[in-house]
C-alpha cells in the first residue's frame, strides 16, 4: 500500500516533516529516530509516502537490532498512521493556543536532550511564555506518587517553592499529587516551572488539574511530543518520563511506592547519567516504600531546597548549610573540663581536693579547669569552695533530656 | 604522696588488679590501657601504690603523644583516686546482685573488642543470664534520640522484636525513649537484649527506666565498664558509646536529632569499620533529622528487620526480600502489547485496520497481539471487532490512579 503525497509536502520543510513525524512515530520510536537522522525529516517522510516497502528495509537495516518472533518489523506502523497526518492543522492548533514547535537546532531547543540518543523525540510542542533553554539551565525533576499522602504533598510544595527560590526550575508532569503539589509551590514562589505531559499540549488530563495546567501555560511551559489532540496512553506516560529525566540535573522523588512511574523516571535519570535524590518519609508509610528502596539503591537523601541546590552543583561547590541545633552549656568543653564539670556538685560545694578525687585528676589540673569553666559562667566559688553555677531554666541537670544523650 | 599498699592486694591476681583498675582509670584512658599491656594490672597497680612518680613517668614515655599546655599528664589523676579503690567490695557487691566481672582472656570477653585497641575497657561489670560471647555473634546497636517521637517508639520496638525474632541480638543503652523501646520490643520477642550502662551495674539509671533495667538483668545481660556505685557522668555516657558501637556488627540509629549522643554511637561505629544503619522519618520531624544526615554521609537506608539481617550480613548473602506490589492488569506487557492494549476502546469494538492504525503498528502484528491480550483476558472480540475486556471492580480503566503513574 502506498499513500498519495498531500498537496501540503514540501520535502525542504524539516519543521513541517518533523511535525508530521511526531504523529507518525509513537514516543521513543528509536528505529524512527535513525531514519531522521540518516535520511533527514522531510525525505524520508516521502520515502514513507512513495516508498513504504524500501523504507522498512532501509529502517530495518539501519536499525539492525534482532527482533523477537512476534515483534514487529521496524517502522512497520508507521504507514498505518498516515491518514491521520495533518501537520498544517497541527500546526495551526498549536498556533492558537500560543504555543510553538521546536525542533532539533532551534535556539530553544534543550541541550540536556543529546542525552537522549535515538530516543530523542523528532520534535517539541510547547506552550507558554518561558524559554525553554533558560529554564532548564539549572532545573530539578520533583515527581512522584499520585496517590500521595498529606505529608507528601507539603513536602512536594516546600520543596517547588524552595527551589524556585533558589533559582531553580521545577519540572513535573502535572498529574495529580506530588507532581501537582510541586508545580503548585514552584508557581507561588514565583516559577518556573515545565510540565511535561503525554498528551497534546491542547488537552488538559488530568481533568482536574485543568486549572493548574492552563495556568503553567500561562506562566511555566507545558511541553509534549505529541501533536496536539493526541490522547495519553500509558505508553506515552511511560515515555514521557525520560523527557522529565532528560530535562533536569537531577530528579527528586518526594513519595513514591514500590513500584510506580516516579521510580521509573528516577531509573530513566540513573540511565542518562543525572542525579537522583529521594525524600525520606515514615518507614510505616507505603507511599514513601519507593523512596526508602532508592536511598537503599544510592539515591541522595534529600530533606530540603538546600540540599537539591547542593545535588545540582558540581562535586566540590558549596555544600548545603549544616543545621544548628541549640547548644548546650556544656558543649565544646573538652575533655578534662567536662570531667571536672561532671565531678562538681549542684546542691552542696566542695574543695579541689575532693573533686580531684572525684574526677580522677591532680589537683592542678583540677584548679586549672575550674577557672576556665569559672569564666564561662559553669562554676562558682565560694570560700576556697566550688559549685556548679545554678543552670538557666532547669532546676535538675541531670533532668531527663540533657544535650549529650544518656 | 604515696599510698599504702593494702592488704587485700595480690600482684598475681590479675582479675582483682582489673576491677581496681576500672576503679582508677576513666572510661577511654587510652594511656591506663597502655600501662596495664606493658606492666600487667598487678605490677602497674604495686607501682601506682609505691612509685606514683616512676609510674607517671613510665606512662608519659609509653604514652607519647604531645600534650596542649594546661592538659594533664599522663596518668596524673590515678592516685587521687586510690582512697576509693575497694575492688574486693566491688566484687562482693555484684556477686550479690548475681553478676559476675569479665576480663581479657575471660571465654566471655566480646572478641569484637579486639577493635578497640588501647580504649579496650580493663573489664567489664556484667548482671543477668546471658553468654556475652554467643550474644554478640551477630548483633545491632539500636539506638537514638531521648526524645524521641511516638513514630520512632513505635518503629524501635518493631525493629527490636524483628531482630531478635530473626536471632540477632539487640544492644542498646537502657536510656528513655529509643533505647527503651528497643529494649522493650526485643524482650517482647523473646530476647536476647543486652543493656550497657554508663553507671554501675547496682544502679538503675534512669530512674524511671529501673524496672526495664532489672528486667534485662533478669532476662538478658546488663553490662558496664565502671565499678558497682560509680555514678553516670556525661563523660561515661560519651564514651560508654563506644561499647555499644563494639559490640555490634552495625549500629542502627533509629531517631536522632542533628547532634546527638546517638551520632557519636554511629561515628564510633565507622570508626571500629562496622555498619551504619538509619531509619528515615520525615523530614518536617526534627527527630529524625541526625538519621537523614548519616543517609546523606553514607549510611544504609534502613527500614525492617529484614533490612537490619542484611545489614549484619556478609556482602553477598541473601539480600531483604524484595516487597511485592499489587499487579496491575497490564503489568508485564511487552511494549508492542501495551500499545495494542492502550489503543483498544472501551466502550465500542473496532477492527484490527482502524487498531492498526491508532496504535501505529501493522495489522498482523496487531492481530497477533490481540490474541495474547485475549489469552490474558484483556481483550475481547466478537464478529471480527475487538474491544477492551470489562475490568473487574473499576468501571474506567482511566481512573486517577493506575498503576502506572501518569
Amino acid at each position: 500500500m502506498t499513500a498519495r503525497v498531500p498537496g501540503w509536502f514540501d520535502p525542504q520543510d524539516e519543521r513541517t516533516a518533523r511535525a508530521a513525524w511526531s504523529r507518525i512515530a509513537e514516543p521513543g520510536d528509536e528505529t524512527a529516530a535513525r531514519v531522521l537522522e540518516h535520511l533527514g525529516p522531510g525525505p524520508a517522510l516521502l520515502a514513507l509516502y512513495e516508498r513504504p516497502v524500501r523504507l522498512r528495509e532501509l529502517a530495518a537495516s539501519i536499525d539492525g537490532r534482532r527482533r523477537r518472533p512476534g515483534q514487529p518489523a521496524p517502522g512497520a506502523g508507521w504507514e498505518q498512521r498516515l491518514p491521520q497526518v495533518e501537520p498544517l492543522r497541527d500546526l495551526r492548533t498549536l498556533e492558537r493556543f500560543g504555543g510553538r514547535l521546536l525542533i532539533p537546532g532551534d535556539p530553544q531547543w534543550p541541550q540536556p536532550f543529546a542525552a537522549l540518543g535515538a530516543r530523542t523525540p523528532p520534535a517539541l510542542w510547547t506552550r507558554g511564555p518561558v524559554d525553554l533553554t533558560m529554564a532548564v539551565h539549572r532545573a530539578v525533576a520533583l515527581v512522584g506518587s499520585r496517590a500521595a499522602s498529606p505529608y507528601g504533598e507539603d513536602v512536594a510544595a516546600d520543596l517547588g517553592a524552595g527551589s524556585v527560590e533558589r533559582g531553580v526550575t521545577v519540572v513535573s508532569g502535572a498529574a495529580y499529587g506530588i507532581d501537582a503539589q510541586a508545580h503548585r509551590g514552584a508557581l507561588a514562589g514565583g516559577g518556573p516551572t515545565v510540565a511535561v505531559v503525554a498528551c497534546g499540549v491542547d488537552r488538559a488530563y488530568p481533568r482536574g488539574n485543568e486549572q493548574l495546567i492552563e495556568r503553567i501555560a500561562r506562566e511555566g511551559l507545558v511541553v509534549s511530543e505529541v501533536p496536539p489532540g493526541s490522547s495519553p496512553t500509558r505508553w506515552r506516560f511511560v515515555q514521557r518520563n525520560r523527557l522529565i529525566a532528560a530535562l533536569s540535573r537531577a530528579t527528586v522523588v518526594v513519595e513514591a511506592a514500590w513500584r510506580s512511574g516516579a521510580m521509573i523516571t528516577a531509573g530513566e535519570a540513573v540511565s542518562l547519567g543525572r542525579e537522583v535524590g529521594a525524600v525520606p518519609g515514615p518507614v510505616t508509610s507505603a507511599a514513601s516504600a519507593g523512596c526508602h528502596r532508592l536511598l537503599r539503591e544510592g539515591a541522595v537523601c534529600v530533606t530540603d531546597a538546600d540540599e537539591i541546590v547542593e545535588l545540582l552543583s558540581p562535586i566540590g561547590a558549596a555544600p548545603a548549610p549544616a543545621r544548628s541545633a541549640p547548644a548546650s552549656e556544656h558543649d565544646g568543653l573538652d575533655p578534662i573540663d567536662l570531667r571536672v564539670f561532671d565531678a562538681l556538685p549542684v546542691r552542696s560545694a566542695v574543695g579541689v581536693d575532693r573533686l580531684a578525687g572525684t574526677a580522677g585528676l591532680d589537683g592542678p589540673v583540677v584548679a586549672a579547669a575550674l577557672g576556665r569553666l569559672q569564666l564561662r559562667g559553669l562554676a562558682v566559688e565560694g570560700g576556697g569552695l566550688w559549685r556548679r553555677a545554678p543552670r538557666r531554666g532547669a532546676a535538675d541537670p541531670w533532668s531527663d533530656r540533657p544535650a549529650v544523650r544518656a
